[in-house]
């Protein structure tokens, strides 16, 4: 069987990634998507392995220390952390997965899965269209603009580390590009070797 | 400004490589093809560098010494090669090349042009359906049918040195296959990081 594919797709803020990865689950539906594990308390119907995994600081340090956790963040004093385990039974599984990274999430994932993982960066066709849809947004002042556009060309130094780069100019364009990135990396060869053996 | 991909499909004979190519090339129309080198002297109104590059058989020799042939094969005693410097020009100047060639002749492209070059195997769904289309095409007695059947078996079986591998069930499916392919492989980030430079 084919093992699934583990596609994150990273950005600077305002390129417009959820909307693009919205639009890429609606061409792979059966794709899963992952789970993040937090050291915060359930809210109101919160439930364990749907919204959250929710463990103790104790429990999410020996998973930090087991390897378990790919990349994690603080918020508020509380760990959010991508866990490996639930991606790795997926992909085993045959079930593609994506993902919804940041830079560092999506280059740490890389790192975790090798092959098994895809990872693309989502540029916008110019800074200007960039800054003109953040303050299009009207929800963030000037400054917090003018951080954002300097943190986005920080980011766009990264796209090299990424498998792919597609530019977002187009929303309909942008989910073609990387819907050929999953058909195409699924025909590798060497992930198709075990069609030619029972051929 | 992009490199152009060179991109050459193979598979068994019977496989239906030219209908799959002649579709490709009604996506990509813009893509140029290969003109093969051959010391046999041109018939009827054949130019020079339309239908072949018409050369002598020093000439033919030198340039393999010269390590501009890369693949070439022999027929009625005279040489038919495929040249590199046409594809390297093309490439260079941001044109695509797709090209039909032999499993010999694809992995050989591979190894001259690296990563600009994209070798895709094509496969029969299955044996029975190979032998099937063979027999259908009438023309070819049992023994020779038998014997491109074995041919058609060792092949497969350097699948795996291809980049990736094209299940030919369907027309419309196998064609949609590549195109991804030719869409995905763009953007590779190694072929996207001008765009980054440029933002």
């Amino acid at each position: 069987m084919d093992r699934g594919l583990i596609i994150s797709v990273s950005g600077p803020s305002g390129v417009g990634k959820g909307t693009v990865l919205a639009k890429v689950k609606e061409i792979f539906p059966e794709a899963g998507q992952s789970i993040s594990v937090t050291t915060r308390n359930p809210r109101g119907e919160e439930k364990d392995g749907v919204e959250y995994y929710f463990r103790s600081k104790e429990e999410f340090k020996e998973l930090l220390s087991n390897g378990e956790i790919i990349e994690y963040d603080t918020y508020v004093g509380n760990y959010y952390g991508t866990p490996a385990a639930p991606l790795k039974e997926m992909s085993s599984s045959g079930r593609d997965v994506l993902l919804d990274l940041t830079i560092e999430g999506s280059v740490a994932l890389k790192r975790y899965f090798g092959e098994d993982a895809i990872t693309v960066f989502l540029l916008p066709p110019s800074f200007k269209v960039l800054e003109d849809r953040l303050r299009g947004r009207g929800t963030e002042d000037e400054e917090t603009i003018g951080k954002r556009m300097e943190q986005a060309r920080n980011e766009v130094l990264r796209a090299s580390e990424f498998d792919y780069i597609v530019t977002n100019d187009d929303l309909e364009a942008a989910t073609d590009r990387i819907a050929s990135i999953i058909k195409a990396e699924k025909l590798k060869s060497h992930r198709q070797a075990h069609r030619t053996e029972t051929l």
